[in-house]
């Protein structure tokens, strides 16, 4: 797609997905020209998760902020694959530490190879990906991706300390979710900034927009664990609850629900056990008592702000194709 | 120590670590600085292994690399810090992927606080260390760098791979070696050159340097499993054949044994499993057919190698201490 004077009327993201068909092809293109690693089943077990299905909502960022800044070039696809590179490290090292089954209703890494290929495969990418970073030689995008790994690696030791915590306070699961998740959207959006030449207000900008938008994204992602359609969302539901992951909804319904469901959470929290009909009934709760609306709310408040961090950008396709993205992010099954 | 024009007399590793003290001193304090998480738990984990009795030989290689070129900046203290920070990373990862219960005769953090930790403060050390690397916006550091890491992830997958394969090649476990040792060691020589100002031609030879020392510090290094004295290693002895690890020694004695001893051996690879009268009887073999001076010989001859790599420099202070760590690298005990 060339993003050229004419701004395409865009509804969905189908139509997202579809204006932008081609330089995604372009990031699945680099993904796999990068996984050339001369250890043959580092390939294999990359290739395992990176194929798996993800939606690369990190590169349609950086392509979509990249255009949104004007930028008529090529890097932006091959910085794209790089996040997503480093996105996949994350969730090699996470299925190892949650012990997850499936991952987009595939079996884990962990699972099929061990979890020691999972913590160096995940290695292995990560490293690949900065080896990368560093040839484009931009010290703001150098910043940004470094900046965003330590964030995560803070954010996930910060969630297993408050692992079967009842007691963790919103503020610090908010604190979770902005390190581990929103730190690499935001990083991918100012990236797509800065290769766009956008002066470092503008940068700022999309890096806020970045930022709400990965925390609301968390936050619905969160809420879904309690709410989708299992078998849709290719995983086991009540997931979180079940390995003593204290989230939003969880937390709301901590402080409003009577003693007795109080203690049987706490209790489940810390045995890491849950009956399907526990699940049910704790589901039952949130709605009751407006848990899941609770943290709902909260998530689309922040795309709402988000949304408004894209008012010192003109209108364009890029714009109208990032408003978009950003109501999916909360509305998507997975 | 200023390492101002006169040569001083080194004799042993003792007068190298009391030339260059004061300077170490410095390392310690920016790994001080730099354990500087807003998770306490994130810098509770990484004391603990850093603070775990390290000789902290790649920060010294840093420092005697940039004396060598002629440096007289305070640079070469920080970034040696941050190669130590690298290496913690990777060490707290070998531990959870070898079920390792002791490092350097203390528990490892994995026992005492768990593999989710372990792995995910690995990432911490790991990202923190980038983050502060590419504050030195200097690209041959940022390439050295990232470039070592990522053939530290390869050596350990493929180290990996040939797990209980007692057919292993041994330029295979050369490669390993080369991969997951000596691409650290060779970087840390290779950024004391640049950050001294050295042509590429003298980091070429310290990054050369450095690449057989680490060769020649793994062989040693794989002996010592064999041979120390285990008290003093801080660790069991015959650990390697224990995880089904193949190494130097062991290659060399399938290849020269008997029949039933080789399927005893193999055996021992594929069950794990090893009585301490086995691991006495295979170190027995080892001596009796040479096994354990082939390893040894070739440790040498790699040291000898890396030594003349110096040649193209002037002698010095710098110098001299390196020809003595080089030696330092295969005899000492750990």
């Amino acid at each position: 797609m060339s993003n050229g004077p004419t701004t395409l009327t865009l509804h969905s993201m189908a139509d997202v997905w579809d204006v932008y068909r081609e330089e995604l092809e372009g990031v699945e293109e680099q993904i796999r020209k990068n996984l050339d690693s001369s250890v043959a089943l580092v390939n294999t077990v990359a290739a395992h998760i990176l194929n798996s299905g993800g939606k690369r909502v990190r590169p349609l960022f950086v392509l979509l902020s990249a255009h949104l800044c004007g930028y008529a070039g090529q890097d932006h696809q091959a910085l794209g694959s790089l996040v997503e590179f480093i996105h996949t490290a994350t969730l090699l090292h996470d299925d190892v530490v949650d012990e997850a089954d499936l991952r987009r209703g595939r079996r884990t890494a962990s699972k099929v190879w061990g979890n020691q290929i999972s913590i160096l495969v995940g290695d292995y990418l990560y490293s690949r990906a900065i080896c990368q970073i560093v040839d484009f030689r931009n010290q703001g995008i150098n910043e940004a991706l470094s900046e965003a790994c330590r964030k995560m690696a803070e954010g996930e030791v910060l969630q297993l300390y408050y692992n079967g915590n009842p007691l963790m306070p919103e503020s610090e699961y908010l604190r979770i979710i902005e390190h581990k998740t929103a730190g690499l959207i935001a990083a991918s959006c100012k990236i797509g900034a800065i290769v766009g030449g956008a002066t470092e207000e503008l940068q700022e900008a999309l890096f806020r927009f970045g930022q709400r938008l990965g925390i609301a994204f968390q936050l619905a992602d969160d809420t879904l664990d309690y709410t989708a359609n299992g078998e849709h969302l290719g995983k086991t539901l009540g997931q979180d609850l079940r390995q003593g992951k204290a989230t939003l909804p969880l937390l709301h319904l901590l402080q409003h629900c009577s003693e007795p469901d109080r203690q049987l959470i706490k209790d489940r929290m810390e045995t890491r056990t849950l009956t399907d009909e526990e699940l049910r009934r704790i589901v039952g709760l949130m709605q009751e008592y407006g848990s899941i609306a609770y943290a709902m709310e909260r998530a689309h408040a922040f795309v709402a702000a988000a949304k408004r961090d894209l008012d010192l950008f003109h209108d364009n396709t890029a714009k109208r194709a990032l408003a978009i993205a950003a109501d999916y992010m909360v509305t998507r099954d997975r």
